[in-house]
């Protein structure tokens, strides 16, 4: 299985940015500049399209839709709600990242509400995930506060609960479907300490769920392989965080195929 | 005419460093930092002043006014209307950026009324200003799905209609009054990789339309020969988006009036 | 005191970073992904929750509030009014930032409000602590129009009439509680040619002040330390305001205490 899936998320990253997908992004005031860059470096087309006048309609148009709830108010969860109601009736594959969805009341009833518009995605940190499935999680504020192994028996709960991929990302991630699961292994360290790199990777999942809808297990992996895969790299010339942040970047705009290739550590489960 | 405009250039180019002219930028999320760096290397002084309730009385106390449309929403459509009335009250030029204005109707709405406040400039790309002619364009979303010379009849009509000048940035940037017209060429094929680059430079297009108000053609001429030179500079260094993004800022910061002169390209059409 | 305070604010950092506290960030658009990856490398871990339907409740949670009025609307200020009233009650202490409070009536008011919820700490640039005291500033925007001995004076008023710790922060930083005063030399003439930067100091502040709420004199010297410190080191190797930023970030990670307390230059006055 491994290599096989090596290959055929390989394989998504060539097309993936053949295709430029045009991907839309409600995410949060912190992530939106970093998001935008990471998908653009990656080969996709963000567009920051949030308002409940018009998600909607753009929901429509773009090939896929990410939802991520970080600084969440009224006119934000509207326009959330009404783009993702969008994209179900036109087909189109959306992304949920429930960001710290445990820490407040309002934030519990906007994932809860989120939740039942189906995304066929969802992507979280460990103390996010466990906290979905019920489980008492370590998290406070936006930083896990769990390692990525306490929560991947709540993944595979939500993912067949909510019939969805659940991906949760950390020292080594994992997704599931409920019954294939994989780990996947890279990056670095200095990850946890720039902000958005979830947020940013949420976003490059609706871009490789754009181009292959009807693989979505496949298309998370491949996400998650490519954020692995160029991590690892940057960290090899990073002096601190932000130096890591432009080698990424960078990186995320030279990766070719073979590299990719070459570097993936996918491990089915 | 080219050697005038080189020259006019950098003397306005010296002139806006030399006058730390104060932009009120109403922009999107995506842009708002970085429109503000590159103010602040560039030498002018950026605020980030949107709602209804203070951004007519700012309007009054700028230099100059710029609105982008990226992620309106109506209170922001509220405080665009409100800064350009008094804006247009107060004698202060502003400029107008209709990002994506042909994506759906409240945007297409929300340009139509901006433009009967009277822009003295419009920047946008080749879709962009290609669909405001009411023309057929290829963009979807953000990113332009046009080159530059299709739409340099559409900007011409449209400069003429709107009295206005009319700016479509691209490869060879194109700059028109209705009458007179120019190419700037220069960059980098890394800008259209990053995010925001355009918002930056209508705000930048501020920090010239202020320091130069009754010469709104050859100041918005000025503000695409500054990003062209130092794009080109900056592609010099330059390992991919981020380390450009890098490169690019501090060169904005380190341009002299020399370098800035020796290395226009300005042809008048 | 100087020998004694230079101790002390290197025991508050090796606290700080050994604690990581939770700090509430209401601040502005413009600097929300700065101020959030400054943290993170410092050491915090940052929240950005502004909605008032949930700032309060997570103002009880987190360790500090800070608030900044950069780009206020009226749904942020319901959530800064909101937040600062829970921290009051909860015992949390929490950070102000007037940006350019002087520049419009709404802007005023908004201040004056939140002046009444008793901040611990307030921190602006000269112009905006000047004017404060109800002096005559000649800031019009963002950027500071005063030098920061201008201002020293309204500082010790208004550190009185407030109850409160007062930074002025530039060239040479001013820190009093109203008796006791001091000044923090360091840090580099890019600082202020980079957006936020004050925004981010604000945040820092809050992380100190999370970790020794019973000293938000010494917290509050400590916070501005930690940034003339990195900003020296990261100004020798940049080429401009870029540059210097990641420099900037990279430094704020990869600090010690020993050169925390090697590079501290903190002056009773």
């Amino acid at each position: 299985m491994t290599n096989d899936l090596s290959q055929t998320t390989t394989d998504l990253f060539e097309r993936m940015r053949a295709t430029n997908p045009l991907v839309q992004c409600i995410t949060n005031y912190v992530a939106m500049n970093y998001a935008a860059n990471v998908l653009l470096a990656a080969g996709a087309s963000p567009a920051m399209v949030h308002t409940p006048e018009e998600s909607g309609e753009f929901a429509a148009i773009a090939g896929a839709l990410t939802v991520n709830i970080g600084t969440l108010s009224p006119n934000w969860v509207a326009g959330m709600t009404a783009a993702a109601t969008s994209a179900n009736q036109a087909r189109k594959p959306w992304v949920l990242d429930p960001v710290a969805h445990f820490a407040t009341q309002y934030r519990r009833d906007a994932t809860a509400n989120l939740l039942k518009l189906n995304p066929n995605v969802i992507r979280g940190n460990a103390s996010e995930i466990i906290a979905l499935g019920g489980g008492q999680s370590a998290g406070q504020g936006v930083d896990s506060g769990d390692p990525v192994e306490q929560a991947e028996e709540a993944a595979r709960a939500l993912a067949t609960t909510q019939n969805a991929i659940v991906a949760v990302t950390g020292e080594v991630d994992f997704v599931t479907d409920g019954t294939r699961s994989v780990r996947i292994a890279g990056g670095s360290d200095l990850m946890p300490k720039i902000t958005a790199m979830g947020c940013a990777l949420t976003a490059l999942t609706g871009a490789y769920v754009a181009i292959a809808p009807d693989q979505p297990f496949e298309a998370t992996i491949a996400a998650l392989t490519n954020f692995a895969v160029v991590g690892e790299i940057a960290a090899k010339s990073a002096n601190g965080p932000a130096s890591f942040m432009t080698a990424f970047v960078d990186g995320l705009h030279n990766l070719d195929a073979q590299t990719f290739n070459a570097n993936a550590r996918i491990t089915a489960q």
